[in-house]
């Protein structure tokens, strides 16, 4: 099919250089554009489709553990960014300044916000009195800007999307429970609607969110064995709420200093998604996200009948996302586009099928075809969008489980590092130095201490063979 | 009721003081509140709850007639900006520029979106090519900044959350279209869904959006009398196409200029909704929009069985959005907090109620009560929602009805804008001068050219005596 060609040739393979198969993904399946503003990305509409249903579904995850959303402002006072000391190092360095107004200099520089943190804690400070006002769970959706030097769709840019919750407890204990079970939410996501299996655990101090006293993560491995860290939760301790001056009167009617939370999870998990489920031909989209689920495509469509069908065919569908594509390109154009966009089933309707009154259902993910009777089509395609979830899922399991690599000696550590992708799982003496000169040798960096997986596999740190303290997993990340 | 008394008397009566009672509502109802950052609010959880609802609404009605969402960036470059003249000198001396990121000096200046056609311009210039690329009607959610000197919550505040849509044509007929029917869309939510009745015309140039051809809009009319413009919807014609330089080639093979229209509507539209709707006890929220639509208040709720039949009670309502309110404050306290926030429907069940099998509905909007049978509460809501949405609409609809009055002449047009809120009818030679002259001595300003009521009630401009070209409302604005 030669249309088939025209439109997959302009994408390099995966197995020739990942990088570029990753942009050119983006830009054929037509997710993001690039514009006049440099490091700042379009989302067109097949992106931010998918980002709407990506909200959808975490923002009613979100409101069944009780969140409730608000909107903060954009811009944050320099002394505001200023109380936090750990928090303002780790952002002062990335952010744009506003520094004038209406045409006149702003006595104070603004910074649009990189994260509110600051701008929750003034919030709390002037709401929250008494142990009666607490807990407060918001969270809120909106765009946050960091001055990155590189940029890549979706990963890395200027400006990105995201949700981030902010939340205020009576005692530290409600405040970890919170943490964790956002970080659950989040995982939840990823492997119940986005089928993405990932990894959950703490991060190192080094690793850690600036100003929080504990920050945990999931991290998913790429088809090319790098993590993506795709989305974190913090635990603040009082922290925030000592630099902030937040107190409460408690139960016991004395002052008390307040526990938080923050959490999120960027447009960056839309990349997650391209690079575990993707393939040469383009994207593949889990069944539960995509913007479209089934693409109904008559054949020799002008022959009599064969649109007609295709038409009761697509309606017989309508309770799933679906598109009759009766356009005049050629069936072929049709089929390497739908590849192309990643739709998860395709249904093919000619002349002969309707005689037989059956039709051609095939997957995107296995490329598997079948002949369903048309009387059946709605079952069949309701089943086969639950097994292609379950398939993909267990199939980045699987590469997941076969990319990591046990290390207990730095040579051996070196050597996967070098020569195999994927996560490796080593033992810490819990220095920092060691981190480092890991990053620096080897172009590796702590992912986590895994929550489900802290049997030491030695009691050695693979760095410097003092005595280990904890179970890293290692990789190399986007 | 004591409580009642105390949770409202910090409301000032909108007799006494319109203003005033509007910034007590907004507070007290806890919709929003101010923020460190000078001019920016922050838009709390019942203010928030109430624009998620609005967006889903509006959104929906925007696909049904086929637009696509994406997401353009917060910066503009300066270069970008200044290409379209009239666009420019609108915007410029509003905007924030950012010149700082990454702690180093922008070699360009870049300012946060006041609007997007810029963006949204230079995207079409290099996505629109050929005829088969058109229409585009894409859209975005998002916040914009305007360096705003006095604020006003909702009403105008430095940032903004709102949606703009931009769409591009092959024909001028086209856009017309398009820009009618949004204006339409704004129309049917304001009166479908917040039962604010609304005047639609065309604006006069002088009021018209900086850079098109032609400006829809609608104007509702607030309790006392002025008018808010709640949505707009622009026919840029060709200009700002012939500025970005945006060509295809037509169907005819020879290039072509296409026909562009933007439309938007804002976090404003919350503020109509309070000022057409509420009272001195507080919001009288929309039943489609509220979100709790009926609240369940126990009382004696520790008398035996009351709770549970409140709870089952509420639990027969789920199909709606019902709260029960079983919290340890007095029944007064929770029936003066049901009418600050504007629930629609109150459902009060004691042992006396429980006795006889029935309960007591209370509506918001008239405070008319009706004992209704427990067994039939669920018919009995739905139906009431949807009367309390008729009522609201056509009492608001008589409100601005009975506030439009005729001038034609100047000393008549002075004595109503002096003494009576409302609009002004009143015949207009198409002169700016006129208009100009009218808002200075008289603080009105044309609200538009209405398309419904265009029958001449004179033949002579009402300002200068000249011959009179158009009918236009007048009023005093927010």
């Amino acid at each position: 099919m030669a249309e088939k060609k025209k439109m997959v040739e302009a994408i390099t393979s995966m197995e020739e250089d990942f990088a570029q198969w990753y942009t050119d993904v983006v830009k054929r399946a037509e997710l993001i554009d690039y514009s006049s503003v440099k490091g700042c990305l379009i989302i067109k509409p097949a992106g931010y489709a998918l980002w709407e249903n990506i909200q959808a579904d975490l923002d009613r995850r979100f409101k069944e553990t009780g969140v409730e959303n608000v909107y903060m402002p954009l811009f944050i006072p320099e002394s505001l960014l200023n109380k936090e000391k750990d928090h303002v190092e780790g952002f002062a360095p990335e952010v744009a300044w506003v520094t004038e107004g209406g045409s006149e200099p702003l006595e104070e520089r603004l910074c649009v916000r990189p994260t509110s943190e600051t701008l929750f804690c003034d919030f709390y400070k002037n709401n929250v009195h008494s142990y009666r006002d607490l807990p407060k769970v918001y969270n809120q959706w909106c765009s946050v800007v960091r001055w990155e030097k590189t940029t890549r769709p979706f990963l890395r840019s200027r400006e990105f999307l995201w949700q981030e919750g902010h939340t205020v407890h009576e005692t530290a204990e409600e405040a970890e429970e919170r943490t964790v079970r956002m970080l659950n939410v989040y995982a939840d996501l990823c492997e119940e609607t986005l089928a993405i299996p990932t990894i959950k655990g703490k991060k190192t101090d080094k690793e850690r969110f600036a100003g929080a006293m504990a920050t945990y993560t999931i991290e998913a491995m790429m088809h090319d064995g790098h993590a993506l860290q795709s989305g974190t939760s913090h635990n603040f301790g009082d922290g925030f709420a000592r630099a902030y001056g937040i107190q409460f009167t408690g139960r016991d009617n004395k002052l008390h200093t307040p526990f938080q939370t923050s959490w999120g999870l960027s447009t960056r998990i839309i990349g997650a998604m391209i690079m575990v489920h993707g393939d040469n031909d383009g994207l593949v989209l889990p069944p539960r996200i995509a913007p479209t689920q089934v693409v109904v495509i008559p054949i020799q469509q002008r022959k009599e009948g064969v649109l007609e069908g295709a038409r009761a065919l697509a309606d017989s569908l309508s309770e799933f996302r679906v598109k009759l594509d009766d356009s005049d390109r050629s069936p072929g154009f049709k089929f390497a586009e739908q590849e192309m966009r990643g739709f998860p089933i395709r249904v093919e309707l000619g002349p002969k099928d309707l005689e037989k009154g059956s039709c051609v259902v095939v997957r995107r993910d296995t490329r598997e075809k079948y002949v369903v009777e048309i009387s059946k089509i709605r079952d069949f395609v309701a089943e086969l969008l639950d097994t292609i979830h379950t398939d993909m899922l267990e199939r980045a399991r699987k590469h997941l489980n076969e990319n990591i690599y046990e290390a207990t000696d730095y040579r051996e550590f070196k050597d996967i590092a070098d020569n195999k992708p994927g996560f490796i799982k080593a033992m810490w003496c819990g220095d920092v130095e060691c981190e480092n000169k890991i990053k620096e040798d080897l172009s590796v960096t702590s992912r986590c201490m895994p929550f489900d997986d802290q049997t030491p596999i030695s009691d050695k740190c693979v760095c410097c063979g003092k005595a280990a303290k904890h179970l890293v997993y290692w990789g190399k990340a986007y």
